[in-house]
């Protein structure tokens, strides 16, 4: 009896330690584990800070080993925390403009209005080369979510009285689609939408952008902010006083 | 003794399972933690995103619930990361340029040759408002090390046969203890090192860096490159081919 009460008691004695080891242990591993980056973070990390400031310069895919980065970070918070971020520093910026009675903000659309995560979740998140036809179908959907923060971003401006207008990279056939796509994802009340028409054919994005914003300027419009997730959105001549730039690690447009 | 077997086959068979219960516990509790950002992280996060592609616009301390992040940041493995991912570019692009003769590339000092983190460790990183004071006794002191992946860029351009010109907000007066500091971290034969004199006094940073560089321009030198950590390093006219932006999360130069 005193052998089984011996027994009992270490056996009782070690039921309640337990979870008091299990506890120590489980705080011993999460410590370091929250301060754990894995190498494949830290570089893929790095590697989007290349590409958000235009470091990377060209790039055709994403690299192999982010795959799985970028697709936890398009589809978790971060997405819409940046870019959320970034609607509050355009409207900031917004509140402090003196209007004029020209004033322009100019957004592009795939990436900065609409988002076409829909279409590159089923397609690599940037890890395939693009393929055209396969996106223009795509397009032909007219089936792209707003970019919430930009819808609401887009809609204060409108009221503040600035002039929105759309400048896309998409080619004239695409007019209708991309319009009836733009009205079902909450946009309205553009000035404005510009598409590559046949002249536009070969052009740089950055020079086609540039000389669409240079006839508005033309037309004395005060481009007082431009929205894009490509730098190739914002930069050239005739720019925005500010230029805002959105999240885009899934791919790169000159 | 068939009590006693059987408590103590328990106590075995508890003992035995109870490391395969704990490693399924901290399964469990380090999945979502490995997963887990917290509200403060996301937001820093985005907040750096937003200084680093300066749609931030212009700021003067970094906000104080990030201070613990960019601290992080700074002093972990991701300032050193980012820096060598741009160093990467930097030189990727770098052998590519087809040289002229007169091939330059142009950096800026603080935070991009040399870092002056010991500093700002002691200063709140970038929580604080700038000290001019301050700053200037501890670079009076000509002690802050080099940014290693910069120097290592340095380097491999002069080997190259391009042609490398610091360009400083410091002033003219700081000459001395900034040639000493560059030397002492290891940089060397720049061909010239341009500070602000008298006339560049209360010119925005763009806007004498740009001036400098069209010294350049016009005496006949292609600015392949040009690396800094602000904006103002990079843009307004005469600039680079390329330009790197280098991390920053600290502090805000217009």
């Amino acid at each position: 009896m005193a052998s089984d009460q011996t027994h009992l008691t270490l056996l009782l004695l070690f039921t309640l330690i337990s979870p008091i080891l299990s506890h120590s242990i489980i705080q011993q591993f999460t410590k370091p584990l929250l301060h754990f980056t894995s190498a494949n973070t830290l570089y893929c990390d790095s590697w989007r800070f290349s590409v958000e400031t235009n470091d990377a310069g060209s790039w055709s895919t994403i690299p192999e080993k982010c795959i799985d980065y970028v697709k936890d970070y398009m589809t978790g918070d971060r997405y819409t925390s940046d870019s959320e971020v970034v609607a509050d520093d355009s409207l900031e910026y917004a509140k402090t403009v003196e209007l004029t009675g020209k004033d322009a903000w100019v957004f592009d659309v795939d990436e900065t209005l609409l988002s076409n995560l829909p279409y590159y979740a089923d397609n690599g998140f940037g890890s395939q080369i693009y393929d055209e036809e396969s996106f223009n179908n795509w397009v032909e959907m007219s089936e792209a979510p707003s970019l919430p923060a930009s819808l609401r971003l887009y809609n204060e401006l409108e009221e503040m009285g600035i002039t929105v207008f759309l400048l896309t990279g998409r080619d004239e056939y695409q007019r209708n689609v991309t319009e009836k796509n733009l009205l079902q994802a909450g946009f309205s009340n553009w000035k404005k939408l510009f598409l590559r028409g046949t002249s536009d054919k070969g052009k740089a994005a950055s020079v086609y952008k540039s000389e669409k914003r240079m006839e508005l300027v033309d037309e004395g419009y005060v481009i007082h902010g431009c929205s894009g997730d490509q730098w190739s959105d914002l930069s050239g001549y005739a720019v925005a006083t500010r230029s805002f730039k959105l999240p885009n690690p899934m791919y790169y447009i000159a």
